[in-house]
């Protein structure tokens, strides 16, 4: 396959939110109450809602930008990318990438959606709630029909809300629903209860994916609090197999068999040691503790009902069709966090598909056809597919300019030996 | 290679301590002090030092037993294989099992010998240490010579008593010491810190092999407390990444380069993933965290200073040669705990072995010439290296009874619904 002929569809990207998102999506009675976003003393921007202020911190919106000036301090819009907020920018960025589909995580709400629920005032963190997605599927996903696969966030507060959300925005045609990858730190009940029971059933009717960012708990991978802030960054991706082992034993997939859960963010290159120490566990253990697949191996019953990605993995790749399965994993190009692959996310699929010796059709599975079966997504019946491949994306964004530019508007806080978890703004 | 022409060396096992463990290494004064063995009412044995009682949980002293009595709950001497803990017995099982040398960690201490320290005399608690070392060294290692690569505990409470002891007992041979993988739960200064420098120092100066155990930080992987405990059973081993993390980025290393850090029970799978995200990490990140490898990457900078091993690892053995480097992995068999491959480890490493095409050196390397090397071991000098082998030491075994039989002598508590955290009982 050349270059130009693949179609890339990510699912794991993410919007910073405009500062008029609640602009039009909410009645005028709540509209005091929204969030609204200030500039600080420092120069930076952040949302103000209620007592909270919520900042973008740097690392979440650094595409384009060059790496000295990566970081965690709090920004303002000036200082980022306009594709992070923008819908028209984030299209020519997009075809710039040869990006033809995108699933975009929240910023401000958190990927738990749980912002809106610190109002005490249930029905008007509903009513946020509803609106924030309503802007997310009309406007965001909306301007640009077939280039989005619009994602809701959830009333985590009240899982029969919650349900209700996902009810109506599918009839909106958005199945897809963020959730924490574990509700315990965020002060929920656990993946083991049956609380969730009326979300997992509302997702079972209308097909709609379950997905379960890192990161989602809120909790950051922490070994001691003078550890290098490297540490976290290595071992947060990483954390997500402590959602996977929840997940395998929870009672959600024996109960509803139907959901399918995304780990987002989530990689590949540890799924076969897992599935190994998976499979073993259940030999050794189950005797005693009782843990009952029916017969299955767990490994079997894992995989079915997971949907995998990663942004660069040539481990995962390598062991893809003999240890993983071609048909559970899809790509994600994570813009504008600090892992992306943009603008050259192309080439960099290509040379790791390349040296794992991938065929045309597994790599057509891996960029887009399992993202569309798993996703419900259906970008053909609007755009011409021979309109949907990198090259003829990337024709149309000749002249957007995709060379890192300096954008710090203002000088960075020397630090006194490593950056730890310390020194760094932790958000809502 | 044949089966019988392996060599096998364990670079993890476990010894349950005998009763008599403290009656020829302790001077008069201090005998009233130490741990001594009682039965409770339930039946079980356990160890009474101060107001603690430890236990000898079941899972921890299962080999030779049925699958359907694995659990954790309190055992009794009379409930375990006397392989255990009586060395007659234990190298009988040891030649079952083709096995010519083994590393054992303690159980009554634990992992990081930190029961002694409970004591407020620091200088009797010093004095147990010692007394525990020198019949580790002496009794249990000593009594066959050859056959084990002693393993000192640290007086953790104090890293220049440690640093004595690490001095004193490699004038007897012994160059391989406990540590924790996190000293943080334990309410310790961090690896980050410069407080376990005299350690560091010692272990450098003697060539002092440090192994960090799986869970020797006594922190369970527990997601919530309601998840079945095969959650934690399935992580527990995972979580060694989070000690791999805090070492490549700790200053031990940086400051002391001789140090070689075994991580016990580690497994190998994780490696090849968790190298690639390093690399990634120091990628994006070094340039605004500061991370420092001196130009090396710092995944080889890792592999330098780290002594894998592995029990069963399919998946890491495929990955071996191209992805880790056939030099730094090593075997444990982890006998009596309840992944043990005993007594048909030599039939299960040949498979592993010929699924992932090994050759007969890196055969070699694996199963004996790399911790030969690694922890100064030298069996051959002491033993005919025809008399070491698989065959040759199963050939010394005739008559022994390997078959699993049941053993209980009591009824187990049955549990409703799956066995969580909660039913487990915790040890020191």
């Amino acid at each position: 396959m050349k270059l130009d002929d693949m179609i890339i569809v990510s699912v794991d990207d993410h919007v910073v939110e405009p500062r008029d998102l609640f602009e039009r999506h909410l009645p005028d009675k709540y509209r005091d109450l929204a969030p609204h976003v200030i500039r600080r003393e420092d120069g930076s921007d952040v949302w103000q809602f209620m007592e909270h202020q919520i900042p973008n911190v740097g690392l979440n919106a650094v595409a384009g930008r060059p790496r000295e000036e990566y970081g965690v301090d709090p920004t303002q819009y000036e200082e980022m990318r306009e594709g992070c907020f923008d819908i028209e920018k984030r299209i020519l960025d997009m075809n710039a990438n040869g990006l033809l589909g995108s699933l975009c995580f929240p910023s401000l709400p958190g990927f738990a959606g749980r912002l809106f629920g610190s109002l005490e005032d249930k029905q008007a963190a509903r009513i946020l709630t509803e609106a924030y997605n309503d802007w997310h599927i009309d406007e965001w996903c909306g301007t640009f029909p077939g280039r989005f696969i619009p994602l809701a966030i959830p009333a985590i507060w009240d899982p029969e809300v919650t349900a209700a959300e996902i009810r109506r925005v599918a009839k909106k045609g958005c199945r897809a629903i963020t959730f924490p990858e574990n509700p315990v730190p965020l002060g929920l009940p656990s993946l083991h209860t049956d609380h969730w029971d009326p979300v997992w059933k509302a997702c079972e009717d209308e097909g709609t994916v379950v997905c379960m960012h890192i990161g989602s708990s809120s909790q950051l991978a922490v070994t001691s609090m003078d550890a290098p802030f490297d540490v976290t960054i290595l071992l947060q991706p990483m954390n997500i197999v402590q959602c996977a082992a929840d997940l395998v034993y929870s009672p959600i997939w024996r109960k509803f068999p139907g959901v399918k859960i995304a780990l987002s963010e989530g990689g590949i290159g540890w799924i076969p040691y897992f599935l190994e120490r998976l499979d073993h566990t259940d030999d050794v253990h189950s005797t005693w503790t009782g843990a009952d697949f029916g017969g299955q191996r767990p490994s079997e019953f894992f995989l079915e009902h997971v949907i995998l990605c990663f942004i660069s993995d040539p481990v995962g790749l390598e062991l893809l069709r003999d240890h993983i399965g071609v048909e559970h994993v899809t790509v994600e190009i994570d813009y504008p966090h600090s892992d992306t692959t943009w603008p050259r996310a192309p080439e960099t699929l290509m040379d790791e598909f390349s040296a794992a010796g991938l065929t045309d059709d597994e790599i057509d599975a891996v960029t887009h056809l399992n993202a569309m079966r798993e996703f419900h997504y259906d970008p053909f019946s609007v755009i011409p597919r021979e309109d949907c491949t990198v090259g003829a994306l990337r024709a149309q964004a000749i002249g957007v300019d995709v060379e890192p530019k300096a954008m710090a508007k203002r000088d960075r806080a020397d630090h006194d030996g490593p950056i730890t978890i310390k020194d760094i703004t932790v958000t809502a």
